[in-house]
């Protein structure tokens, strides 16, 4: 079967008028006049549905047609017709319309407005629907703009390990993975389990990030990255976590915070120029029904200057707005750990636009970031943008062997666990700096959706792995 | 820090020809002919080493220099000066060399040619050989030619998850994940385990497919692919299997089992054509190095239609074979699931390229695959290729309820667990088809690499997860 999708339709109206197609796709609705009628297709090549006008005069199966629901998978031949007076370009005059697959009357996407929650337990059928077709598509787009944006500098695009055995420490927040009976774990005198019998004869859990291993490759082909799921076991129920999500982690040797903050800023301009520019029908779906300032936010932020900041001075900015009456649930001094109350005051309220703020406390940071000439604080660099707080975490890491292995030493670490990172240093160091992105942050932020739930083909949060 | 990347010097010599450049990279080679001295430096931005000529005159710290050794992370800043009479079209005049980070003595990829098992053990470290370099910038190069390929043809990439609670019947060559405390796994009165307990309230393993919830977004999108990690915990210690792979899965609606073979046959070629083009020193390399017909081999596979052949074809063949001498370690009759020996010699010496077998029997392929009118054989098709054997397995899926239901029952399979993926062929089925592509096996393709513990940057095995 020669099949025309609707999205080349779009694409080549005036050209394809007058000629035969047929166009394959599912029902959106049926309006039956008595002699003639209209059916609604989207084929899912596009945002845009395909009118197709059928008549009794012409169409042998005229009445099965008319009372196809919503659902139906039919396959649809005839000629285009431009329509040039109609709110749509063309139209679909149907010579002949078969039906690939009935719709049963239970199908749960009805015409009356469904809930984002109610589809959530529709995981399977909720792609059909406006709003997911828009998110989703959003999100395959957005991801191709990162993979374009790397490779087009010449980034090496680098697999890290889903199943590590290396970073068992925060092992609270961490899944294990294990090939043992659950019901009959091996275990050895002392009572404790005995791994020389799981698959990889030690423990081992789902990653939490990839850095470390892109370290590695940065320190061959110099600018890498990472595209891949990374998990927490976090027991959180919010609209902004799931314990699985993808992160995007480049890593770029000779390099230093400045020119981290640059490459996330640029990176961060492309994704959302390339989505604007390939998804123009997805986005003004979503700025009417679902975040009205969703186009003039990013068409703002594609354009101007991403604040910056230190951690210090923003701790300032924060004890100021304090000052003159601004609530936050959690007090504000220099040391703590910002809270996404505080970083949306400064993307939102302060800057109004996405902001880095860089070297924060050493003691609020994680090990790898490198220590600033002030011993007091690591040259660390987040990203917060407006309704969402923050999106990419970023440093400089730490390249002096001698203060690595110091921070090592101080923080209880296993220093066995980190030779090979620490081999990184004794082997041509070099400065280098990274960062992780949140990508379904990304596309919260794309979308203007506001849970984590509905941007995730099938989410995975406490309690729940369906589908 | 202005850099620039030896790549560039490589695409710009011409115009570079008399600038003053700074380059930053490592140490492959130091030779010092006392006043002089050459050193070949690797950014890994490509395959090729830059020559940096140093001068006693001219360079202050020359014998500091001329004592650094491989690994050593240098940055040089001098002058581009063409050189037509030599081998390569130019080299750099230091003005400065800096040495950001030396290389300590005990550094171990030494000049001494090194094995790929010894290597293996020093995988943060090996993407710097001449072999790793290549494979690795090819597997990211692949990856990218597989999302240009869907993208451009319209596909909506889809991320499927990876922890699964949905498909636990073959658990015995799946992963566990849990959050439970495996010293101490709280159990129900009858003993078994207390998963209320766990993460997801019940028990979660990581996916081995994607293709049930691809065929979701088939539904609604049309056409979208997955490209994403997964997982086989089987004890299996071969060449040729991982327990952690990428696998890409295409997924088509309105689409039989020919255009299905349509689209991996044009995949296959895309990839090859694009890697042979954006990969060019290194596909010299590993043709020189590793598998000396590897171009000739991928430049006739990019220009020759691939084989098209039934399982009971094959069969005949390979016992046509048997009755001539052939000798196959395991016998030859319809029924049996072919070999790796049988794949291979049908693609190796009988057709002498890719080869797809369809229509399999009923009883050695999955549920999914569409009954053949014959009621013997289903509808899917593995594409052969010469070294590897199976690199792609792909089915028309049973669209029809009634015979989905029927096969679901007749496997003794839990009729709830597919609750949702029935649900597809009552709200509007159609024909539909679709692939997996083992990603890592593609890379072996086309890297001749034949381990393939060599072209996954960490690669996990049984009692292996290092790094």
């Amino acid at each position: 079967m020669e099949r025309t999708r609707i999205a080349q339709l779009f694409a080549d109206a005036e050209s394809l008028g007058g000629t035969t197609v047929t166009v394959a796709g599912w029902v959106r609705s049926v309006r039956d006049m008595k002699n003639f009628g209209f059916v609604t297709v989207n084929d899912g090549s596009c945002f845009k549905d395909l009118q197709v006008v059928m008549s009794r005069d012409t169409l042998a199966n005229y009445d099965e047609i008319a009372h196809q629901v919503a659902g139906a998978a039919v396959i649809c031949a005839g000629e285009v017709k431009l329509t040039p007076d109609a709110p749509q370009p063309f139209e679909l005059a149907a010579a002949t319309i078969e039906v690939a697959g009935a719709s049963a009357g239970d199908y749960p996407l009805q015409k009356k407005r469904t809930t984002p929650e109610f589809l959530r337990t529709q995981q399977h059928l909720r792609p059909r629907t406006n709003l997911f077709r828009a998110v989703f598509r959003i999100r395959s787009v957005a991801a191709n703009a990162i993979h374009t944006f790397f490779q087009d500098r010449g980034f090496v695009y680098v697999n890290t390990p889903i199943i590590t055995t290396s970073d068992c420490e925060g092992a609270g927040e961490m899944f294990h993975v294990t090939t043992l009976d659950l019901a009959n774990v091996p275990k050895n005198d002392d009572g404790t389990v005995d791994y020389t019998q799981d698959f990889f004869g030690k423990p081992a859990s789902l990653t939490v990030s990839g850095q470390l291993n892109a370290e590695n490759f940065a320190m061959a082909f110099g600018d890498v990255y990472t595209f891949g799921p990374t998990f927490r076991a976090e027991n959180s129920n919010t609209a902004r976590h799931a314990a699985e999500f993808w992160m995007i982690e480049p890593e770029i040797a000779f390099a230093d915070l400045e020119d981290d903050m640059n490459l996330a800023e640029d990176m961060l301009k492309f994704v959302i120029s390339y989505v604007m520019e390939k998804c123009p029908d997805e986005l003004n779906m979503l700025n009417k029904f679902v975040d009205k300032g969703l186009i003039e936010r990013l068409t703002h932020v594609a354009n101007s200057d991403f604040a910056r900041v230190t951690y210090t001075e923003a701790i300032e900015i924060l004890e100021a707005a304090v000052a003159k009456g601004q609530k936050f649930e959690f007090p504000v001094s220099w040391g703590i750990d910002l809270q996404t109350e505080h970083e949306r005051f400064l993307t939102e309220q302060y800057f109004k636009k996405p902001t880095f703020v860089t070297d924060y406390p050493v003691e609020i940071k994680a090990f790898y970031m490198r220590l600033n000439d002030d011993g007091k604080t690591v040259a660390a660099a987040d990203c917060l943008v407006p309704g969402i707080g923050e999106i990419v975490g970023g440093s400089q890491r730490e390249e002096r062997l001698d203060v690595l292995e110091r921070r090592i030493s101080e923080l209880g670490m296993d220093p066995e666990q980190y030779k090979y990172y620490c081999d990184l240093r004794r082997f041509g160091t070099c400065k280098h700096a990274g960062f992780g992105l949140g990508f379904e942050r990304l596309v919260m932020y794309l979308t203007g959706v506001s849970n984590i739930r509905d941007v995730i083909p099938h989410p995975r949060t406490v309690g729940n792995a369906e589908f």
